[in-house]
């Protein structure tokens, strides 16, 4: 039985907070799914302590994903090569495939993949999204949920109208949860036209929720711009009145200076998503100028099928190096930096700067323990560099969310792993 | 007790042959540490057959890393993001703390997480060289070791000529050995002078051995190119003897395309280690044309003081973002273009193709079997792309090295995983 306080000992703490706190030998207390105390040394403990030796490992804040599509774990690994992948591969792929029990099908393995991974908050976009935030509930995980509106049909709306009206419900349904934060997800700025967007932004203000977009991803996003007379994404978003600290911005590759520092006045998030974006060629993002402008960058790893996996021990990794290729310098983004973004930066970007993301005293109490045993873990000389550059998603040995034990030696707690598993194979034999 | 023969069913087998045969279902015989049969179904066996179900698994070659320090593992997370490194940062602490005990206990932290990531043989080299190969050999993974050259006092070398005489030493002593290859491993172009690298092949060619060295990597090395007057490292490199089929070269970011067609020619070996090469902003190799003009390229991660992990699938899941986004084409080097960089292709430019890196018969028993469990392995569209963006090292399960089990059931099987990480931990207590 779950006690009425949780003790974490022999931790080394990497807070994360505004003074980037790191304390050797400590500790952390939570009451109530609250951060209720942390230190160094051992705290008082009583019959109604629950305690666990993190064995000198590494106690951090739980990660944040930024951006990515859940379900869409089942397509892992489809079309990974294919051109003009969007129009010709995955709408088409989606209409055969996506129904309810997809939805919940692929959320439950994603879920799965990144609460083993030490992710205990993401964001994200898709259809049905009613079982996203339903899957991500049940498994214990926090969601930023978005219902996808675009003006095509849609495997859960025939009509755009029907998806404004799929979306308001879907906000409303969601409004009280726990671990649930609904919010409208216009697809891109090609997928909508200026009334419908400006329409988005009206609703999301009457329900009070967020918006996320994929915002300047691609060549076809851009000749669309051309075409409708606009000189960029960034740009047109903010002359019809969406950007601000509503709003959550996928991707931004294609960035000039005027835009980033629009996101930087208007205060938007963005999610950085480096795998996937380069894996599809379109492009790296403007990370280093986005960070000086000090516009709240987290990274995301998109869908499975566009990154083939969610895990953000791969982004962090790979994030300073592609910008140091293109300053050409090795000093560029230290790796407290990285560290920054997959956490503290990332709630931030989520809204939810006050909530998670660092461990400190009245925040919620989300909160990975790594394998000290692993022997990515050793030498342990720079904990940041550990974190963004060693250890995998594998060296995740427990995860709380709200306080509450989500992973448990490497195991998820809430359901069964090799069920959800075997779910998403049988899912798919036919196909 | 190890039987006389091995049978592996139940396997997803991607055998990475000439004609990349993929046999689900099948199965793989071992005798005497060479591979006897493979098929689809399961062959006879009788009380002498030890045999192995693979769940359904995936089922490859053993992975090969071509470019590592591996005593470098005990600076793992050090100097990460200061400028001018190597020769202000690395070769001072190389002065200050390698000795044979500083060798043998990075090595042995190294051989670990190689093997529990899949890899049956790396290309390694470094100073008391002999270390290196006594652990490996111990742990029983495969090793082409070289002995480094450099024109400066070295930790186990006060002069050149001191060098010499302990690479040749090292060259003989460890000519027969099953595992271990010994090799010469002349630093740099610049490192050397043109009489002493001219040596250096006349005592390769003397003792029938390999060269490795690092090539065409830093801005550093193309000023001294310059200052003696020499177009390039690889047209210098020829134009003194140095090219040919014995020569494995680390790096070569810095080529044009007179050099490209250098290496085809001489039949050279290349390690590609892109992590490296990005996380310190040398530049981007241009494989995509090295591949094109059908130079034996593989993949390396080089020592964990420059990528910080000895992990293939890191390599491999950045090798084609990094190339498409050179070329503004995601359709190139599709994912088992990558995986055959991992495995045969490593093999080949190690010099070992004819008896490594697929699985055919007549080969060593060098063989992977993954962890078909994983939330990762699931679904499995495509085995090339689970393997290359989606599996991680922890998802490796099984690996046999000429046919004997050093990785069983993740946990390595010849020595005492948990006692080496703690020496690697004593070992920089007082530092």
């Amino acid at each position: 039985m779950t006690k009425s306080k949780t003790v974490i000992y022999n931790a080394n703490l990497i807070t994360m907070d505004d003074e980037n706190k790191v304390i050797d030998n400590g500790y952390l207390v939570f009451v109530d799914g609250l951060i209720h105390a942390l230190g160094t040394g051992v705290p008082e403990m009583d019959e109604n302590t629950d305690s666990l030796d993190a064995n000198g490992g590494l106690v951090t804040p739980g990660l944040i994903n930024c951006h990515t599509h859940a379900p869409m774990s089942l397509f892992r690994g489809l079309g990974d090569d294919e051109p003009d992948r969007l129009q010709r591969y995955i709408f088409p792929l989606e209409e055969k495939y996506v129904s309810p029990e997809f939805v919940r099908t692929g959320t439950a393995l994603s879920c799965v993949e990144m609460l083993l991974g030490g992710t205990t908050c993401f964001a994200d976009m898709y259809f049905f999204e009613e079982e996203v935030a339903a899957t991500a509930s049940e498994l214990g995980i926090r969601v930023l949920a978005g219902q996808t509106l675009m003006n095509r049909t849609a495997p859960d709306a025939a009509t755009i109208e029907d998806a404004f009206t799929r979306a308001i419900n879907f906000c409303e349904d969601w409004s009280l949860d726990d671990l649930v934060t609904p919010c409208l997800a216009p697809h891109a700025p090609y997928s909508l036209d200026t009334k419908q967007l400006k329409h988005v932004k009206n609703v999301a203000n009457d329900l009070g929720v967020k918006i996320q977009m994929h915002v300047a991803e691609s060549q076809f996003e851009m000749q669309h711009l051309q075409k409708i007379n606009q000189p960029s994404s960034i740009k047109y978003l903010d002359s019809i009145g969406l950007l601000d600290n509503q709003f959550l911005a996928a991707h931004c590759i294609h960035l000039d200076r005027n835009d980033i520092e629009l996101l930087a006045e208007r205060k938007c998030g963005v999610s950085h998503n480096p795998i996937a974006n380069t894996k599809g060629a379109h492009g790296t993002c403007p990370l280093f100028e986005l960070l000086q402008e000090e516009v709240e960058v987290g990274l995301g790893t998109d869908s499975a099928m566009s990154g083939n996996s969610l895990d953000l021990f791969r982004q962090m990794s790979l994030t300073a190096p592609l910008q140091r290729l293109r300053k050409n310098d090795r000093t560029v983004l230290v790796a407290r930096d990285i560290f920054r973004m997959a956490t503290i930066g990332g709630a931030k970007a989520l809204g939810m700067g006050e909530q998670t993301g660092s461990l400190e005293v009245g925040k919620w109490s989300d909160v990975v323990i790594f394998d000290a045993e692993s022997i990515r873990h050793t030498p342990l000389h720079d904990p940041y560099a550990t974190l963004v550059y060693s250890l995998q998603a594998s060296d995740v040995k427990d995860v709380f969310v709200g306080g509450r034990r989500v992973v448990k030696e490497k195991k998820i707690t809430l359901a069964d792993s090799d069920l959800i598993r075997k779910q998403g194979v049988n899912f798919i034999a036919d196909w």
